[in-house]
């Protein structure tokens, strides 16, 4: 019997295929891995602008379009890319066959606009990969068990995680505008260095807090299936960063990455009569107005009263507003205090789950630079600080710099 | 039980959903049937000119892009208008669902770009149909036994008579940018009126003449399924012509309609020796170089020699031209004769079957106006004369004044 074949899984997202150069370009990425004896899966979304077009095409004659519509009307974008991609292939003289989320039966629930995968037929597909075709697959799409067009919410799990995971495939490149992942932000600490490799975790954690590197669930989606995921430029030829389980040597690193959050404001519910129960009622009535709550501290101020503080994206807090003057007398609550100006600083690494001290680290260092620490949150692997935001910049360039975040991890002072 | 409900299916083509205001009037088109307590099913093209940018961007990635992804790429033109017909439907507070053809399995050949219907599921459509939407579905679009996408020939049975076939609609209508079908083609007979009723023999001898009115095969497919064709104006809500059976009463007509065809050729072989299986020689000859041939006319001119002529469309004069070259000798040809400077002037009507002396009535109008009949051919329901180019347009009018195609056809002095 013939060896294996290795199985690479690309994903193109809309601006790496926006025109037809680009699709060459796209189509010659897919040919070089053949050509290195693997099997191709390429997985692409709509060209560019197109899927913003379409939903001004929708709104025209519906300011309110049915979302089943939505779907059937959205899918055509990645459709279109997905054959003239096959199209490029085939004109550089490969054979190649796109798929639409119906074709291969990437079966989701039937929630439109943001379904979820259910499962994966991979007959078809592994039938013409094994008959020498490239197979380019439109991303974000599937059907629900009605025959219904679907899509996958952005914040899903992603079409090429998924694909990757159910072929079982060694891995799953994701070309994008950047060449990998940072230790920082380098538009605030210009000497950021580029990670060889991060844990599924610390990605988790920095997507939480919003650094866009990859949406949550598709990382979650890789971690469940063992997906090593190479994050990589589609610009060039570089190896980028691989997104994989936590290795042993991941231990002696304190600090993976920084990040900064600034599109955050913090509500602080003062005095609330400290008994049971209050602390969900405030909650529950939170997410009954679709609020979705960040970080939260409650902390004993007496034995009659307590104070409750949580954070929550810009966007929420006009309703998260509403909803606490609506609930604050039912909770005896003596008085409420927001704050749009701040700026959340936080530090990942898994290395600290066996690390003490670096909590320490990082207070003293925002000390040393007079920056004053609102509140803290921690999970395993992260500790954030909420500080003001005109500080925010300067306290995330000096965190990186104690944690050595300008150097490669085996260059660093602490590493063992 | 409830009595069962009259079932329309309408077509729009693109010229009739090209932008967001003309979607919203086809979709109230659909919600006036509706109203009336009629199921409404309506086939829906690509909008405006996109079908032609699809096919400029295949054309950017690939010369000669492949069948199957061309069809995968143009397909998502006729998804988009469904969808937003649907959303616009919806936006008018009526129930819709938009379908494409793989959804209603639409179940053709696989023969891309010109694939033929072999089945409809009509199942999901009564369902919804039944649950009172109104249903709009992509027309041109298939999908084969494995699968893939394809479209049907746009000489092709159309979907709009396909599934009025198979829901055994009441009506087929067809919605264009004029008003019916005319006696003659009005930019030349300026008297030219609107047909009532037209039988689906006379209008597909009229699409053989290339009177572009509807495409032959879905006249075909309506005749043979009985399927009654509404041809009218997507600007008014007046009646237009309907394709029907033959019925009595149209014995009467001598003449329905006269039509002109001036993209013509003649290729005349003169002095071909009389044998059998010459013709023969020369029609597969030209098969195999795929040239289509029209009228033939075959004259033995002595016992040891003949002559045949045929007529071809310009697009194929060249290719005849080389290929009667390749021929001739082969057939003892004595000399080849070309024409391109004739047009075809024909008479249509299912009276002639009855009635004598039409052809007779042709001849000498055209006799009186002074103008010479190069060749001659006839069927059963139709008399074509080719004529001197630019006398074309003088013997189309004159034909239609002898025959009164300026008067309906209750009007005529001829009608019993």
């Amino acid at each position: 019997m013939a060896k294996k074949k290795e199985i690479v899984v690309q994903k193109f997202g809309g601006t790496s295929v926006a025109n037809a150069e680009k699709i060459k370009r796209a189509a010659q990425r897919a040919i070089n891995e053949f050509d290195q004896d693997r099997q191709v899966v390429m997985v692409a979304s709509a060209r560019g602008k197109q899927t913003d077009e379409l939903i001004r095409d929708a709104l025209e004659v519906n300011p309110n379009p049915p979302k089943r519509e939505m779907d059937q009307l959205l899918s055509t974008g990645e459709q279109q890319t997905v054959s003239l991609v096959a199209m490029a292939i085939e004109a550089a003289g490969h054979k190649a066959i796109s798929f639409t989320g119906s074709q291969i039966r990437m079966v989701t629930d039937s929630v439109h606009t943001k379904a979820r995968i259910k499962s994966i037929d991979t007959k078809r597909l592994k039938k013409v990969l094994d008959e020498g075709n490239i197979v380019i697959v439109a991303g974000f799409q599937g059907i629900d068990e009605n025959e219904d067009i679907t899509t996958l919410g952005r914040g899903g799990s992603d079409s090429a995680v998924a694909l990757a995971a159910a072929l079982k495939a060694d891995t799953c490149d994701i070309y994008t505008d950047v060449d990998g992942i940072y230790t920082a932000d380098p538009r605030i600490f210009k000497d950021a260095v580029r990670l060889e490799q991060i844990s599924y975790d610390e990605v988790l954690e920095m997507a939480s807090l919003g650094a866009g590197v990859m949406h949550g669930r598709s990382i979650e989606f890789g971690k469940k299936y063992n997906v090593v995921i190479h994050v990589r430029s589609s610009m060039s030829d570089k190896k980028g960063t691989l997104i994989t389980h936590e290795v042993p040597q991941m231990e002696g690193i304190l600090v993976s990455g920084a990040t900064i959050e600034k599109n955050l404001a913090k509500v602080a519910l003062i005095g609330v009569d400290n008994k049971p129960g209050n602390a969900a009622k405030v909650f529950a009535h939170l997410t009954g107005a679709k609020v979705s709550v960040n970080d939260i501290i409650q902390t004993e101020v007496s034995k009659q009263k307590a104070n409750i503080s949580f954070t929550v994206s810009k966007n929420d807090f006009a309703d998260a507003k509403k909803a606490v003057e609506e609930i604050k007398t039912k909770v005896g609550c003596e008085g409420v205090f927001y704050r749009e100006d701040i700026a959340e600083v936080s530090i990942i690494g898994v290395g600290m789950r066996t690390h003490y001290g670096v909590a320490n680290m990082m207070f003293s260092t925002l000390a040393k630079e007079k920056i004053n620490i609102d509140s803290i949150t921690t999970s395993e692997i992260r500790i954030s600080c909420i500080v003001d935001k005109d500080q925010g910049d300067k306290a995330l360039v000096a965190v990186c710099k104690t944690f050595e975040l300008d150097k490669p991890v085996d260059k660093r002072s602490y590493v063992k």
